[in-house]
């Protein structure tokens, strides 16, 4: 079984911006991101928590809405205040209460006259290599992934609420890149699950579909730019057209919501000077995607489902 | 302490259109309502359920945001697909995730092959009267609620996810009212917890504020007759519209939002015929918010506050 | 023939916030108003132009659509870039294209280099006093509204683009009032058409409708408060509910449209400080609303159709 | 100098859908194309006109935002009502307004009762090859491209509204192509003024930018199937999904808009049957945007500027 490398690795390399340290969503000031990642038999799901400092005083934040069929936690009140007011956590279809209400708990448990709280929850439907029914996602993981959560390079592939997901034919996952500018970054990380023709800089890879229904991609994007909530939307909404580059064929069962940050919450960026932003956008959703299946590991799970990783070689092919 | 007593029962009288033999949202065929009522000495809360036949195959159904600042689930999925395909839930706020999960819970003993599920539930901030961080809702809260389902007329004021809400100054609740016309009916409940100045046809009640802050309004709004989701979305809005009537100040903390939906899944109807569903969109959410708070009884509660029931003289002054 | 009088003047006093000045939208800093009148036998319509200093650089801004059915010009590349960048003019509703484009004549003539502008030119049906087919604004009508600009007491009532309309049964047209607070403030100004049961300080004034269909209200609301182009839609939103509070019944046929925007293009306010700029808006926009019907004279018009003025004695009744 | 061709007649297929006929939108059934081309030393611009049989009567229709920089006319009204009730023209930035009045003219010509119209016309800013600041459109220009409107294959390349635009760095304009599926068929043409990568089948193909501000692309989609508005929103979103297929960077500056519509005004299609129509509006959108600019000839204009077709041979060694 071929050893699970990031695209960069491979030789591939997305666009011309430069990536930050890590070529991750950590890269951005005062991202952290912690995951628990359940991998048996019959379970391949997680939770992924991209923990923002400075979240528990807001911060500017936009939700894109690609297409709707997916069950966003949170999005109402992003959209009428436009900021964030904790930690972003991704898991499951049928989780995602459970894991916004284990985040309740974690929330209260900190901030002891906390009466109202907009936890803000993704998820994708992992149902082909997990039992989802059985909602196995417990508040101790939940937590588990918000404690952890550290400026490191994130687990990509099949880890957190990637484990069970798959993208384009093949095993997926979680996978994140980065890119600087003259005054500062952009992050993104991706949960990926979606349907389509996976495309590497332009090349078709044709896989043999695993899963055509309910697939989804949530997609979350990160900067230290002082951008408000508006233009944040703008940013967003190129994470969502940025699915495009790698194959998405938008399917009408899918969930593709983008969600972008700063943690600048300062403002005065002025739209004209929003090329390069928009530019490390589109190229670190399109890198976070392509890694989060070169960094996938085949997979058996639920009913003996099985999801291939790519092949590398057809990535480098790709060159 | 004086007896809860409907708006009617006192007189008084909102619009020309003919109620439903209940004035209750229960009027509109298909709709039924069930709820659990939680009321202890430091507890006021509930939920609220309006479970419409039809729903597992999908209703055409809408939001409308009057204000964004609460957590209401599955708003995403019904603006993409414009439809329900569950029960409508209403709670107090930070119970609202576990509400939606316990949903799940019922919903997928109810389907074997469901992975995939769009709960719709929303809350108001019930925290002056209740000890909202408890979260004190159980799924056999919520399964209650569900399984006792009728077509009764339901109870008002503190019953439901309206034990614990105030509005307008005084103690408020649950409400419900109905006005058919030809071809159909059209029914609203609403959970009613928000500021301002309470007016009853067009005369002010002042009160004075219990809870300034963090206030909200849910509306559901349900017809028989034959909409797609784009004319329950012009619905929906005028039932924001009809807040102002009773004297909302829409404060900008507030969570306002309204959910119709159809039992009719056929349709064809004409926008140029909406006047009278309009109207009874108007009439029937303002004498539901009027029969939350007359329907309601002075309540102590956490932290030992009050609210008071607004005095029904006070009302039939007002005609 | 009564004169016309100001709501104050008639010793009805709307809310509580005081006004400025002139109780205008002039009042705002920076904010002038101009209008050209066409009243003949067969016409009634016009122009009115808000022009802020400092529209050429871009001032934040933002679009409330209460019901879309009208053709509000502009509104998507606001809703985009937050910002307006002309003046705002409101005219009849078939004149609104040729406005918009002696408008982009007018400024084009002031800026030798603009090869693309966003005109934001709103409308209302003057058909029922005036031969809206003809479409009889001309660029120099539209010149003229925009030249004379002042910041002097707009003209309300049967002047501008409200020489010819109507609202709940009246005459009504062109009304203005402002509400000051610590910090700046805000002011409205309102070309009103709209059905519905004149109602005011909640009593109701029943008129025979002259005009039941195809009705619309423009608002435009102005501050100088350092509001973003999220909180001035939160404003516009508001300014929508303020038509429920004098009776609008929000018909179908109904382009309810509010655009609010800020002399004062820096920010930094902070959400939970909007309770004041929202009464602000829903004080001012009532009291906009009731001076363009107290203002306005008896019109007869097109076809010989007349609309009749509300009777003063009815208005100061209603205290 | 090279004669213009379509993409196929390169070599050059898209997609796996059969195309219908003519492989143009006017190969769904009840719509017919006209244009006027201006092209003199100094401009180059034109119209072109959609004309929908039974448009008076109202079609369902809805518009999808990419990016709101561009001055589309009739947004709001098609996003409430559903509908178109008039063709749909394109023009060139300034010139919009004028158009979208001569529209009216020749609306209110043949219908005698007339009073309210909402005209739909999008533009996008040819400036850099047209002196776009002398609005050249007349009302005799669009009527032409009314009256002549026909089921023919349209021109494309360098004819109508896409007489002066260019995209990806070489000269573009109009392009068209459909597709067929069981039930009904799909068609787009688009205006295309965009800047990115030129890229086809997933190859770049560079150039030299000739206009990298102010460029747009409008999309307009029809179809025969039955579908309501939410629905063809739903499509719409696929076809500014599409964009990034030939390698649009969606710059900031651009206005990206898409508006979907359906000849067949009766309903009851289901969301789970929208795979086919969702990749025939990628495949057409995407096939027609390259026709674009095969079919685009080199183009010298306004101060002297010249915009390059595209090589053909790039174009064949992408296959």
């Amino acid at each position: 079984m071929q050893t699970p490398r990031r695209l960069r690795d491979l030789g591939v390399v997305v666009g011309t911006l430069p990536t930050g340290p890590l070529n991750a969503i950590t890269d951005v000031p005062g991202v952290r991101v912690g995951q628990t990642t359940i991998a048996t038999d019959d379970l391949n799901t997680g939770v992924t928590a991209i923990v923002p400092e400075g979240y528990s005083g807001g911060l500017p934040a936009a939700v894109a809405v690609g297409n709707g069929y997916g069950k966003l936690v949170g999005s109402t009140q992003v959209d009428e205040l436009g900021r964030i007011e904790t930690p972003i956590l991704l898991t499951g279809t049928l989780s995602v209460f459970r894991v916004a209400d284990a985040l309740v708990t974690w929330l209260i448990e900190r901030d002891p006259k906390a009466t109202s709280l907009n936890p803000v929850v993704g998820e994708t439907n992992d149902a082909f290599l997990s039992d989802i029914r059985r909602r196995p996602i417990t508040p101790e993981h939940v937590h588990a992934a918000l404690d952890s959560a550290s400026t490191d390079l994130p687990a990509e592939g099949c880890a957190g609420a990637g484990t069970g997901t798959t993208a384009l034919g093949f095993k997926a996952g979680i996978g994140t890149s980065s890119r600087t500018m003259d005054g500062g970054s952009v992050g993104a990380i991706v949960q990926s699950n979606f349907s389509g023709l996976l495309t590497v800089l332009g090349k078709p890879v044709p896989a043999v579909p695993v899963d055509a229904d309910g697939n989804s991609c949530m997609i979350v994007v990160a900067t230290d730019l002082p951008l408000d909530a508006r233009q944040l939307g703008r940013l967003a909404r190129r994470a969502v057209f940025a699915l495009a580059r790698v194959g998405s064929d938008y399917a009408q069962g899918s969930g593709d919501y983008a969600i972008a940050f700063t943690t600048n919450p300062t403002s005065g960026y002025q739209d004209k000077d929003l090329r390069a932003p928009f530019q490390a956008v589109t190229e670190s959703v399109e890198e976070a995607l392509l890694n989060s299946l070169t960094m996938a590991r085949t997979t058996k799970g639920h009913r003996g489902n099985t999801a291939h990783a790519v092949p590398h070689h057809l990535i480098k092919a790709a060159q």
